[in-house]
């Protein structure tokens, strides 16, 4: 009836990429690795975007729009940062198309139009921005500045995944100047911290906090924090990183700022963002075999009203007690929507709404004005229930609540069962061929051990999580002594 | 005491980039033509685009997300629409940069990534958008579809000005699909309609509907509609268009509709748009020789409250009432700011907020306290007045109402005094010299008499006025007949 969809234990990927299609959270476009997130995913990026921005703001973070452009001469100042991404850039090189003389109704780059200094779209926007804030900064009473900026960045990827790794992507990114190291160190952890509330109290996903090895910090900063979410596959998933970038930006970009005492020392500085990624991580968290699974607090539509009658007088009578319900729902902020159109059945709706992940569905037929009930279904347990017309609207809100906890719930205990501590390589590879998740295990702290591991296996380090408990073990590739375990997995 | 400012009437120019520079809504930038939007100009546009999308939802409208690049093959379908923007379009060409083996810390661009094709940074969506249409679109049921997006373009512009014309800037495009050519007309006028709204009765500005002549029609619509509003020195500035675009698109991207009767038809379209343009615009329109105006409804500070005292104990006393103060504005939804910054005088922050436009300021001090009332300092007429403590809430609303009002009868009465008809040649160049302003004349209707007219003149057809009276004359340049005047200007 509904549309088909992949299985998700025969074809993840498939099941995956059906659900943003179908679902209506995206669709292909004609450029490389570029997608269109369509008005379904739209909306729900726009309330995941609306709490983080109230987050940032109520931490005291202002929003600014810098240039899309970097030229490359700013680029390549802060070296590590310009080669961990050089070989992602999209360049532009010239700024004028002509007609072409030898092709009707065709246009060619003007080679007159070449620019003296190529402009690298931004990948992440330090190099503009810190060589902005050289001219913002003086004294200690220009700091903290506490900036972030919502925006488009390209990186050049090969191999492209809907909303996962998009060569264009819609982020967030946070850029601080701090008089001391100190309170940069503070302002990274508390943007992890608001990540992970986010991701937890928001998308219903538990995570990981730690700090990345150096092999997978950012490039360019002295330490990377990050959120680790484990996906249905046993696969994790990194959904936001904060960095501490210590002074080497104030450094490349000549940002000195006077103290109290009039001594000049460079800013410290720190960045944080997370992407339109996070909408992958969502779908891939929570959903099931028949679609999505939205959690209440960021469904685009939280509850849908599907009329069953027979005949335009039934059809009245459910429209006039309808409209009631969908007013009181709206006043408490609830966001409803009424599908009475014609041209679809209601098993169709059902089926449309299951595969979008609406968390809430309220069937109402004449029998049920009869006895002044509705039957709510729930899309994350396929529970049915009636509940009395009176104080419907407060039945509903307590509903989505219990979904938000139960999927929550749910995920939290998936995620438990799969961290599982491996002692010697044999386990090791066992695991992760055999159940994945995250393993729990001890390395020697050398780039190079954690190198040939991702040769041999595909897993990397996920992260050293924070209050790591310290204890005595062997690594379990190279035998080394470690005192603490680190999170191993495949990671997207 | 505050920051120098140019005056308006001796360096209109310079009194414009200083009130974006000092009054701290934008900053120059690294990368040529673009511009950095500081946080206070950026609040300012989230204001702005906050009230517009809420416009944009309540009459139906959804957002979405396309690629910011468009392949050349696809740029160039809409041969119109292409040949209009080729010379104002930035072209991506490589997607890598490597080291320069002849630079030591030096990045160039790697020649082995050269792009099969070239890709254009959007200057408009129309191409991507309805390549991507085609998709969408099969029935007469996927219509009308009613999107709008929220993004950055860049255009290409030789002589840039800070939010007027800038090479990258941010706007919304809306970009919709109907089944006939009345509804896509329809929705057109609709969309100009809650520009007009929105420049009235958000920004304070008034502004004349109209008509574009051929010669000013966005390159590729049958029909463009504006909104042209005037500033200060005499300059019109076109402040939103909304296009017609018939059935060019939907032929150059192939994109047809079955209707009821199952017969095939190519789709209709339009486009709309408004950018950060309108910031330039606000400026201009109110601002004076102290600084910034800006209306309440959009201002992102509505009220500042300074105190003024001797010693921590009249602080302490200040602190306490304000205090409560502030929490009763804010939970009227009133944007409020307690400057109690200890580093500046009273006489700065008073100059500092008038730079910055804030409608209204709050002087408390220790006197105040006492007698139970506060001074009230409107920004846009210096007026001070003293106002009890008690009801001040509802004073501060009222009083906000009243300065929003008050600039747009200012700002309308201004223009009535500058729209004047000319009959002659003679009067159309002395009033263009003099005064200025929108000049009301008879034009014969052809491209050449424009185009010939500006040529000598610098002066353009602003728009043919909706409903405009028909009315017999010759025109102003050729003598031949016509009927109906035209509305002339020079423009931004």
């Amino acid at each position: 009836m509904g549309k088909e969809i992949a299985s998700r234990s025969e074809d993840y990927s498939q099941w995956y990429n059906d659900l943003i299609i179908k679902g209506g959270l995206a669709d292909y476009s004609a450029v490389r690795g570029c997608m269109v997130i369509k008005p379904y995913g739209f909306a729900l990026w726009e309330n995941m975007r609306d709490v983080l921005d109230k987050m940032f703001k109520d931490t005291g973070h202002q929003n600014a729009y810098f240039p899309l452009f970097v030229p490359k001469s700013l680029f390549e100042k802060e070296e590590e940062n310009a080669e961990g991404f050089a070989k992602e850039c999209a360049v532009v090189t010239h700024y004028r198309l002509k007609l072409n003389p030898e092709k009707k109704g065709s246009l060619m780059v003007d080679p007159d139009s070449k620019l003296e200094e190529e402009l690298v779209i931004r990948p992440t926007s330090e190099a503009i921005i810190w060589n902005t804030y050289k001219g913002w900064i003086q004294s200690y009473r220009d700091l903290p500045l506490l900036i972030n900026q919502w925006a488009n960045v390209v990186r050049w990827e090969m191999r492209t995944r809907l909303f996962l790794r998009t060569a264009e992507f819609l982020w967030q990114e946070g850029h601080t100047a701090h008089a001391t190291a100190n309170e940069a160190i503070a302002e990274t952890k508390q943007m992890l911290e608001v990540y992970a509330t986010f991701a937890e109290e928001f998308m219903a996903m538990p995570v990981i906090k730690g700090v990345k090895s150096p092999n997978e910090r950012f490039a360019g900063a002295i330490d990377t924090y990050c959120i680790e979410a484990l996906m249905q596959d046993g696969k994790a998933l990194q959904a936001g990183t904060s960095h501490f970038l210590g002074q080497n930006f104030a450094k490349a970009f000549d940002v000195k700022f006077s103290d109290k005492e009039n001594k000049l020392d460079y800013v410290w500085a720190t960045s944080w963002g997370v992407s339109t990624r996070l909408i992958g991580a969502l779908v891939m968290a929570h959903s099931d075999d028949d679609g999505l699974i939205l959690p209440p607090k960021l469904a685009p539509i939280q509850v849908v009203i599907v009329p069953i009658y027979k005949g335009d007088e039934q059809k009245k009578a459910i429209d006039e007690k309808v409209s009631g319900i969908v007013s009181e729902l709206k006043q408490k902020g609830i966001r409803v929507k009424y599908d009475d159109n014609e041209n679809s059945r209601p098993g169709w709706k059902f089926a449309e709404y299951e595969l979008k992940g609406v968390p809430l569905r309220i069937g109402i037929g004449a029998r049920d004005l009869a006895n002044n009930v509705v039957e709510l279904a729930r899309r994350d347990t396929k529970e049915k229930k009636s509940y009395s017309m009176e104080g419907l609207t407060d039945s509903i809100a307590d509903l989505l609540d219990e979904i938000q906890k139960s999927i929550y719930n749910k995920a939290n205990s998936f995620r438990e069962q799969n961290i599982t501590n491996a002692d010697s390589w044999e386990e090791f590879v066992r695991l992760l061929d055999e159940k994945a998740g995250f393993i729990s295990a001890h390395w020697d702290g050398t780039g190079e051990t954690e190198d040939k591991i991702k040769e041999l296996t595909k897993a990397t380090i996920r992260c050293i999580p924070l209050n790591n408990p310290q204890e005595e073990g062997k690594c379990i590739l190279t035998g080394q002594p470690s005192n603490e375990r680190v999170l191993f997995a495949r990671a997207y």
